[in-house]
């Protein structure tokens, strides 16, 4: 017998009334029955944006709206700056270069947060930079990027600010318009709670003035035609119909624990993992700028990374996240985002303990889990 | 939002194989199909009996098959012993009184065990005793009684050993056949990690003997038609067609763990939970014959059982039981049979000692988690 449990920066569990949601029979897209559920779930996903802007649904990964917020925006040549931190930074990179965007490169240590002033400087020099791009939380890393910052330096110039909301949006506070977010994306598997399948993009009115003039080739995400479909209560091409129902489930759970508790929750949990990585002397990978979506840690000394996360996945049934590139085998990622709570902390914390002790490394057991407790302790009435 | 958790000792946690089973549409019992997945069910019941004979299947909950054994195998006037040690005692009373059988009652302190000279005492000066009723496992108390010693009493004299395995069958060692049980009973919701709704009886040849002369009526709990029924691989009534493919399920997992090491995971859990209680300070309701099934802790002076309860159901999302009749409000009973594992157990024990510390109890937090890591290691290569 092994029990599984999804402690991993996506997909994250998916709450049960949304998984009965999807086990219902298929029913046909171009129905006033589907009409009604997509126009419903698209008004609940601008709540979860913080936006009075149409938020585009797309069947895709989150890579999908990333690349849309590229080809639909800008033409071959234009110059953008793009935050690279990690993974999904060097994704920006990519996407640009792959469709001739000339890409000006701030490369940010892992686990650190970009300094706006870099930003600023390069945005100062060059004043036809068209776009910055930026991770509000880069997963890869843990670290969480100066977003609202960032906004205050695009806001009243002719350049865009596009934001990868992957890990963030549902996670933490990232009002799109008060900021002044020109480009928000995400994905269905983190904090909206559901399996992988949809991606979401919500443009400002000056991102569609910059899709007016965009000569970049694009077919299948092609954002005007979805924003006309969109009025009309459906998408341009067959919507995934089970994970919109989904979809509608799980906001209306987050409709009614309402978006600050969402933001109060995970800010509980994450503050509840630093505290036990700390008890349990692990190094934070970002100690400056954590993203509440998940803790990065360092393994201990003498402990193989890759091992600790196998025995945790094949062993113990727990599957949080290793390093990639250069940090492979060298840290844990545990998140806690999306459809996780209290006991989901003891069962991370508990188990790192328990597998740490099975890799021979001295770990105190409980002593984790006590400081986790102290903290998710104000969870409750 | 609020994630639940499954502790009380039944109903227990169903696993996703066997809810993925149910949750398939409904098949027509009179079909060669059914038969097939009935046959295969019968069979592995029987390896989980640890018996020869045929394992009736009931649509009934436990109580049902404890009605059946009296009805069945006894006739009015007939003179039985129960063991009464605590509610399920005291059920076998009330039913053998309800069809007028003669009932010698040993009353057994709550948390004990049944002393088998008690038992001797009754059968040697009362050579007519018909049988001796008890619980393996006696729910209420979360206390064993001792199986195979009373076995040896009744096995050569012409009285049946009539034993309730509803929180016992599956959990710990009873070996039907080898021991000389007569009548073994369970229920669906405990260790053969199902809802409830179905019950399951047993019967030595010797029990069949029996139930050739017995005069009580019955008509639903009709044992000889079910054995007729069973051989034929079908029931006398409409079965519980979805409970019993979730069964099929469900006995395919313990045949795969193997009914030694599902034994070895029961005892290793009721360990860490008594290894947690002594680091907790709660002092245990049954110390002397602990079941395997649950384990029943007194709550700390000045804390009201009832509300620890209702926090942790409420508050926490952890559904555990208190205690009955003189022990309510007194006792938790936390359990750890069936579909139970490692993180279950962390789950129950950092809950109890959050639940205490909002209750205003000095909790050290950690602690009693710590104590049952130690011992869940064991569980781990």
């Amino acid at each position: 017998m092994k029990k599984r449990y999804l402690l991993a920066p996506g997909p994250t569990p998916v709450p049960e009334s949304a998984l009965l949601a999807m086990a219902a029979p298929v029913i046909h897209h171009r129905t006033p029955q589907f009409s009604e559920i997509f126009k419903e779930t698209a008004e609940l996903l601008k709540y979860v944006f913080q936006t009075k802007q149409d938020v585009l649904i797309l069947a895709a990964s989150g890579t999908g709206a990333m690349e849309g917020s590229i080809t639909n925006l800008f033409s071959p040549g234009d110059e953008v700056i793009v935050v690279n931190g990690g993974k999904f930074g060097e994704r920006w990179a990519k996407i640009s270069e792959a469709y001739g965007l000339k890409v000006n490169m701030i490369t940010v240590e892992w686990g650190k947060a970009v300094d706006p002033a870099a930003v600023k400087k390069i945005l100062d020099e060059k004043p036809g930079i068209k776009a910055v791009m930026v991770q509000a939380s880069e997963t890869s890393t843990c670290a969480a990027h100066p977003v609202k910052e960032l906004a205050a330096l695009t806001k009243d110039r002719d350049c865009l600010l596009i934001v990868d909301g992957i890990t963030a949006v549902g996670v933490f506070d990232l009002p799109m318009d008060a900021w002044g977010i020109d480009v928000l994306v995400s994905g269905s598997q983190k904090a909206f709670m559901l399996p992988p399948g949809l991606a979401f993009a919500a443009l400002s009115e000056k991102a569609w003035k910059f899709q007016e003039t965009a000569k970049c080739p694009r077919f299948y995400f092609d954002f005007k035609k979805e924003r006309k479909n969109l009025k009309d209560n459906t998408t341009a091409y067959t919507p995934a119909v089970s994970l919109i129902i989904g979809l509608g489930e799980a906001l209306k759970m987050i409709k009614e624990e309402g978006l600050q508790n969402v933001f109060a929750r995970h800010d509980r949990l994450a503050r509840s993992v630093k505290a036990a990585a700390k008890a349990m002397n692990l190094k934070l990978l970002a100690p400056d700028a954590p993203s509440n979506a998940a803790t990065g840690v360092y393994v201990p000394e003498g402990v193989d990374g890759g091992k600790l996360v196998k025995y945790l996945r094949d062993e113990m049934g727990v599957t949080m996240a290793g390093g990639q590139d250069h940090l492979k085998g060298k840290i844990l990622r545990i998140a806690h985002l999306g459809y996780v709570d209290t006991f989901d902390i003891i069962v991370a914390i508990a188990s790192i303990e328990m597998a740490l002790t099975k890799l021979g490394h001295k770990a105190e057991l409980g002593k984790g889990v006590a400081a986790a407790q102290q903290i998710l302790l104000e969870g409750y009435k």
